[in-house]
């Protein structure tokens, strides 16, 4: 899934250049580390990128290994399930019996062979079971800015990858709850990574959300055919944008999950690009032209020319094609804010 | 004076453009300003520019009102006594009667009329006493960053404006004796700001810095001819770099003080600035686009492109030409260790 939207990383997220996009950790997009993630043990011939209609310029670029017929594109975002749905159909109509991994392109996935070996025993998981395969992450902070899933029994252990079923989904918590949830040892994060049969898939589908199995069916009847643009356009325009956790995974009983051990971050603010990042001695994170003088645990990064830090501690300062944020460290969040004086203050060319 | 380089104003002040080439309060450099401010009352035939002959290219845009056959080039800069000692030879060659206001052109002074009123007293009091002239602030805070001057008895009051004689000078204090000064009452900031006939002033070089008045003899007597640029060079490579204050004012009896009731500031740094500019209802001073958000007390200028504060109060965030400063307001004079960096790690670019 590299459709996404968003301001979070203002100024070097744009309008048209979202977070998927940008080369945060090195000089790969996170879009093009999610591709070699994943070629690094699944033929790429059989890697299916969904991105909006409007992205095909910015796309192409960034998955070159990745042929054309293999990129899916939406006529607008309409949230996950019908994304993961229309991917679903395309692959379907290719392999009746194919096993489809869903991720997101724009988090930060570390440790890669513990990944591979999470993915191929939730592969394992999904050829024996006919259920739908979340990637639950331990915790090991109490982030309020994730879903988590509270796992229930053990049904299985695949190669030292231990699965569960699910007790329960809970949306992104307070404080509290999160403290709660972390203590309680069973409350895992909700990567947004899955696994299933497509079949199965799509009959949870048809089960949950019946409109939009409907309307894929007619999708899936066009493909390969003159008239798909226009069934695409018609179905997109009818159908209600809802998230696959809301619309399927919290209703289905045929969900269970796979314990990832990997290190994951979704990536959620500058932030958290800081926490993540490697820090000189003074905990400063330093990128591009840029120097920091009696100033410590602060993140600063320069994509044009030179930022000076003088006597400032724990700042966000990010400079990119003309615009530049300087910002308190706790207020990373707010990002949106600024986007959104931007735009009231008639500053649209810097969105 | 228009010669002074510096780096204070980092990054808007570079190699080869300091600050009297800033617009810093509107859209008029500080040098055009200093030109416009005496060009209200003497007329701009008899205003003298000197500044390096490195500066040619630069001062010329902004003094067009000024003829060529005005701006006098020094070969190097040897500090205040040699800078003004070439131009009064310059001006007492034209007008052996001549009296001279001596000024810099990177301060700002507000209250133009005011400031008029002071000069037209300085320059009656220079032609009825035969005396050095220099124009005292009275402060009004126990600034660190000026010298002072300790005024002795009133010696005249010309149009409501008060002169007297001098009881000492005084270096650049520390803050405790700063604040006795003000306490005081008699104690001036020495502004730089001086008048006397030129002839005065020769004859007071003579005696006190007799090495510069005969090398400045030698220069008077090529004024015109072939030779001048050569002497010049002769001279200046031979001459010892000393300020006014030391090589002359300090050590003369025929000093004066005029009590300038104007505005004055030296604009030492961008935390003088700030303090100095018009400010928003949260405090703030924002300069081309610019934009706060939960952030007060701040000072944001950009040239470029724009600068967005996200909660953040006492900062100065100032972007030019590929650079940007981020900075703790009170660390504002220390924009110098930035420059120092800057040259260690290379960055010779953005200096």
């Amino acid at each position: 899934m590299a459709g996404g939207s968003g301001t979070r990383f203002w100024p070097r997220s744009r309008e048209g250049r979202s977070k998927q996009f940008l080369a945060i950790f090195d000089k790969k997009s996170l879009l093009q580390t999610t591709v070699s993630r994943f070629s690094s043990f699944i033929d790429v011939n059989r890697i299916f990128i969904v991105a909006k209609a409007d992205q095909v310029e910015t796309i192409i670029p960034h998955v070159r290994k990745v042929s054309k017929e293999q990129l899916i594109y939406e006529p607008t975002g309409k949230n996950t399930a019908p994304c993961i749905g229309l991917a679903v159909v395309h692959i379907y109509h290719r392999d009746k019996e194919a096993i489809v991994a869903v991720t997101p392109s724009d988090h930060l996935i570390k440790k890669g062979s513990l990944f591979r070996k999470t993915m191929e025993a939730a592969f394992q998981l999904a050829a024996k079971k006919d259920g739908l395969i979340t990637i639950g992450i331990p915790p090991n902070r109490p982030a309020t800015g994730y879903g988590y899933i509270q796992v229930d029994a053990e049904i299985d252990v695949i190669n030292g990858v231990h699965a569960f079923g699910v007790r329960t989904f809970a949306e992104k918590p307070n404080l509290a709850t999160a403290e709660r949830f972390l203590k309680s040892g069973d409350f895992y994060w909700n990567s947004g990574i899955f696994v299933f049969k497509a079949s199965v898939f799509l009959k949870t589908l048809e089960e949950h959300l019946p409109d939009l199995y409907d309307g894929l069916g007619k999708i899936s009847e066009a493909i390969g055919k003159p008239e798909y643009d226009e069934v695409l356009q018609k179905v997109y325009s009818q159908i209600h944008a809802i998230s696959i956790d809301y619309g399927v995974l919290e209703k289905a009983k045929n969900v269970y999950v796979v314990k990832g051990s990997f290190e994951w971050s979704d990536l959620g603010s500058w932030e958290q690009v800081y926490k993540l990042s490697p820090k000189d001695g003074a905990g400063n994170v330093m990128v591009g032209d840029a120097l920091a003088v009696d100033s410590r645990n602060s993140y600063v990064h320069s994509s044009d020319g030179v930022v000076a830090l003088l006597g400032l501690d724990d700042v966000i300062v990010v400079q990119e094609n003309g615009a530049t944020l300087v910002c308190k460290r706790d207020r990373a969040e707010d990002v949106k804010k600024v986007v959104n004086h931007l735009k009231k203050n008639q500053y649209h060319r810097y969105l």
